[in-house]
């Protein structure tokens, strides 16, 4: 019976986690806060919404980057968990700012770092009273295989150097909130969703968003302490080895 | 006869690293810009040029920060430089910024990314042209060895999160920069200059700041074209296998 909130959800991967969760037993899932930036949720997640039978409730006009924004998203979660705590934080909302230019062109350095680290600083700082009242406890940065230095050469012809840059940092983030709230029986890691066929994958991705997002709640849900401060790969079967840039494996991606 | 740039050169381990290239024979070191955000020098660069005999050359008003004086700064050099290009970019200004009431309150990743981070491409970026007439076109960024995800347990003890989070991301910056100018010859590459006694870090630091600075420019005087895209640690004799977080061992810092 645990809450979820999901930022980033009303489309691609974050729309699909929420969909996916509000299709399990009520025992697993109590209730799905899909966190939006727009004032009205789009169609998809407003048909979700109306079939969950209020499983699935938006969070509208929270803009991740505004903490004012965020000050109101989370009193409104508070009245709705009605005393209760949030169990499970996903950080799914990112942006993937390309440099077809070069690096010495690249631009979007600051915006990628506002997006991809600094706002989910700013989520998890605002949800954490929230977060320690629950009891799962869990916080998850949806980060990628292209944030690992150590995979670096094998994603040079990818032209999202801030894109890199600032999920190295996030996971970096990840490691410092694992370690500090760890003595409060934490578990906060990132995982790497998998290249999904979403607006922001494009349709030339690897996987089906849902392919990715029940890969995803697969880690999620299986996470235990013994996870905190990790970066997880998904596991599809019959990726683990693909001849390629990409395998889901299921195994801890290097930093 | 190799052209050096040193950003952070008015104190500290920039100052240092000015000091000591001056100190080395004309054949080796030609001339060396000490980049600076003040519009005059501090007396001890000031004195340093004094005795310097034309080989080392204050750039003033060096706002790492900001583009247009960026410019400025490139026209400088481009000017003393007479048709020659830059050989050596040693991006050494850098920022500490602590959290000590928590993760949760840390109110810094902004100033820490733009100065550790967004700065270093910003200078790199405005000094590339020069770079490309360098002969010897290396890139250093001084990073350190709080900035590998790798060692985050080691340093759990130390509270700067912004400095490690801005770190772990120069250093995939690092690696990109490296990836992208690889074929036309360049040596991109992080150095940790270790913990040493200056302002930033401190008289409770490991190792006066000519150690340091001795130990920086001898892995940046032995770099190759091989040493592109790694992340290099200092070689203190003694200190190779130290108890306690910090060693210098020379070696290749894992990410």
């Amino acid at each position: 019976m645990a809450s979820y909130l999901i930022t980033g959800a009303g489309r691609g991967l974050g729309l699909e986690l929420a969909t996916q969760l509000a299709g399990l037993p009520t025992t697993q899932v109590s209730i799905v806060f899909a966190a939006i930036r727009s004032s009205t949720p789009p169609s998809a997640l407003q048909a979700l919404i109306e079939k969950s039978e209020g499983r699935v409730v938006a969070v509208t006009s929270m803009i991740i980057t505004d903490r004012t924004s965020l000050d109101k998203a989370v009193a409104q979660v508070e009245a709705q968990l009605k005393g209760k705590g949030l169990d499970v934080l996903i950080n799914n909302a990112g942006a993937l700012p390309p440099a077809f230019d070069g690096i010495a062109k690249m631009d979007n350095l600051r915006y990628a770092f506002e997006v991809n680290v600094e706002a989910v600083h700013d989520v998890t700082s605002a949800f954490l009273p929230l977060l320690k009242k629950g009891t799962a406890k869990k916080v998850v940065n949806i980060s990628t295989t292209l944030g690992s230095i150590d995979h670096a050469p094998k994603y040079k012809w990818a032209p999202f150097p801030a894109y890199k840059i600032s999920k190295a940092a996030l996971n970096m983030l990840t490691v410092q909130c694992a370690q500090e709230y760890a003595q409060e029986g934490f578990t906060v890691f990132a995982v790497s969703p998998g290249w999904l066929r979403t607006d922001l994958g494009t349709e030339n991705a690897d996987l089906d968003v849902s392919v990715g997002a029940q890969a995803t709640l697969h880690v999620i849900g299986n996470s235990t302490t013994e996870d905190n401060g990790t970066f997880r790969n998904i596991l599809v079967p019959g990726w683990e080895n693909k001849e390629g840039p990409n395998q889901y494996d299921g195994k801890i991606v290097p930093w």
